[in-house]
C-alpha cells in the first residue's frame, strides 16, 4: 500500500484530520437525552455544508457507528456495542476497590465517581450511586469541565501555566481564571482533598481526593458527591476518611493490571 | 458557521471522507486480542504513511476515542465508555424476549445469539452463553462475513442480486458464489430457518431462524449454536421450536420501543 498512500499524505494534512474530527463530532451530538438524530439536526448542530453533513453520516454508517433507521433517523450503531466493551474492558477499576466504592457510598448514602484528567476536561471512569432519593447521578463517559468542582481541583495538580491558560479560558465568571484555577489547586494540594459547594450545579456539593502513581503523579480523582444540605462539616472529615481509603485501595490495586494507572 | 465553511467545502470532498474512515479503521485495530496498540504497529496494520497515521492517532486521542498510556500505547478511551453506553441503550433487548433467550440457552445448553445485517456484514447485538463447558463464545458487536453460517443464510433474505455479488466476492473456496448464496437462502426462506455444519468455523454448528418486522421483510435473525456433536437430527426440531418462540417474542415485543426493529 505505500506506494498508493504517497500521493495521498498531500491530501491528509489538516484538512484530512479535520474531517475526522468532525465525523467524531457528529456521533457526539449523540447523547442520553437525544439518541437520535435527523440529518437536519445534524446540520444545525454542526453548521457544516448539508453535502459534507451526508457524506460523513454515510461515512459513519459505513463504518457501523451510526445506524441509518426505517424513519430517517441516525442511532448509536452495533459497532460501537464493540468500541465500547473494549472501553469497558480497558477501564475496568479491580473488583477490590469496587467493592470500597460501593461500601463508602452504601455508608455514606452519596455517589462515589472516579475521575481522569483529558486535555482540559475531566471525564468520568467509573460510579457507584448513592442511596438516597435525592442523589447526584454520575454518567460513566460523561466529560466535565476542568475548571469547576472538587475533582477538577485535584486533578489540575502538576498543570502547566499553559493548560491553566486554556482550563480558565472556558471558565465563566472566573476573575483572573488562571490565578483563581492555580491557588485552587495548591490548596487542594495542601489539604490533601477539594471541597466545593455548587460550584459547578447549584446546591450540589463534592469532596474529591487525589490518586497517585508510583512516581506520586495525580492520575485519577475519587469524590463523592450529593446535596449541599448534607455536606455539613461534621461529616466532612468521615467523608474524606473514607474517600482517602478508596484511592489507597485503587493505589494498591490498580498498578499492576490497568494500563491507564501508568506504571 | 456558515460563512467560514463554504471554503472548506472543496478540501471535504473524497480526501476528507477518507480521512474519517481511516481514522475509524484505526481504532478498529483495536480488539479483544489486542487491547492495545504502538504507532508502529497502527502504521504497519493500516499501511498508512507515518505522518499520517501520527496525525490521525493525536485526532483521535483529542476525540477521547484513543487514550495514550504511559508505556506509548494508545488504548480505547473514555469517551467510548459513553458511547457504548448509548449503544448497549439503542440496542437493548426487550427484558421478555431476554428472558426467553436465557431459557432457550439454559434448556439447550447452547449459546443464543441475534445478527443483525450491516451491509457485506452480520453484526451480534444480543448474545446469552450456554451453560456448557465446550460453547460457543458469542460477542456483542463483532462482525461475521454474510457469506458464511445460519444467520447470514437467513439475513440474505430479500439481498439484491448487486448485494450477493459483492458478499460472494469475499467468500473462499465458494464455486458460483453468488449463485450457491441465492440458492441457500431460497433453502432458508422454505424452511423457515438454517442449519449450518462447520462452515464458519470447523467443528460449529449453527441453526437460526428469521426476525421479521410489520412489513414481513427480515430485519434480525435468532441463532443457536454450539457443537457438531450436540447438533444431532433428534434435537434439532426442538432447537427451531424454541428459536421460533424466541423470535415471536422480539417481534410481539420489539417493535413498539426499538428503533432498530423498524416500523
Amino acid at each position: 500500500m505505500n506506494a498508493k498512500s504517497a500521493p495521498d499524505e498531500a491530501t491528509e494534512g489538516s484538512g484530512g484530520v479535520r474531517s475526522a474530527r468532525r465525523a467524531l463530532e457528529i456521533v457526539s451530538l449523540l447523547s442520553e437525552c437525544s439518541p437520535s438524530l435527523t440529518t437536519k439536526e445534524a446540520v444545525e448542530q454542526t453548521g457544516l455544508p448539508r453535502t459534507t453533513v451526508l457524506r460523513l453520516l454515510d461515512t459513519l454508517e459505513g463504518a457501523g457507528l451510526l445506524w441509518a433507521t426505517e424513519n430517517n433517523r441516525y442511532i448509536a450503531g452495533p459497532s460501537l456495542l464493540r468500541w465500547g466493551a473494549m472501553a469497558n474492558n480497558a477501564w475496568q477499576i479491580p473488583i477490590t476497590t469496587r467493592q470500597a466504592m460501593r461500601e463508602l457510598a452504601d455508608k455514606s448514602g452519596e455517589t462515589v465517581s472516579i475521575y481522569v484528567r483529558h486535555d482540559i476536561h475531566r471525564v468520568c471512569i467509573a460510579a457507584e450511586q448513592g442511596t438516597q432519593a435525592l442523589r447526584h447521578v454520575a454518567r460513566v463517559g460523561s466529560e466535565q469541565p476542568l475548571w469547576a468542582g472538587a475533582p477538577a481541583r485535584v486533578l489540575l495538580s502538576g498543570a502547566s501555566p499553559s493548560l491553566l491558560r486554556r482550563v480558565a479560558a472556558r471558565a465563566k465568571g472566573l476573575d483572573d481564571g488562571a490565578e483563581t484555577l492555580a491557588k485552587w489547586r495548591d490548596e487542594a494540594e495542601d489539604l490533601g482533598y477539594a471541597l466545593t459547594h455548587g460550584e459547578r450545579e447549584d446546591g450540589l456539593s463534592v469532596i474529591a481526593v487525589p490518586v497517585r502513581n508510583h512516581a506520586h503523579a495525580v492520575i485519577a480523582s475519587i469524590s463523592l458527591a450529593g446535596p449541599t444540605t448534607r455536606f455539613v462539616d461534621e461529616r466532612i472529615s468521615d467523608y474524606h476518611q473514607g474517600l482517602a481509603a478508596v484511592a489507597a485501595q485503587l493505589e494498591e490495586d490498580g498498578f499492576a493490571n490497568s494500563p491507564w494507572l501508568g506504571s
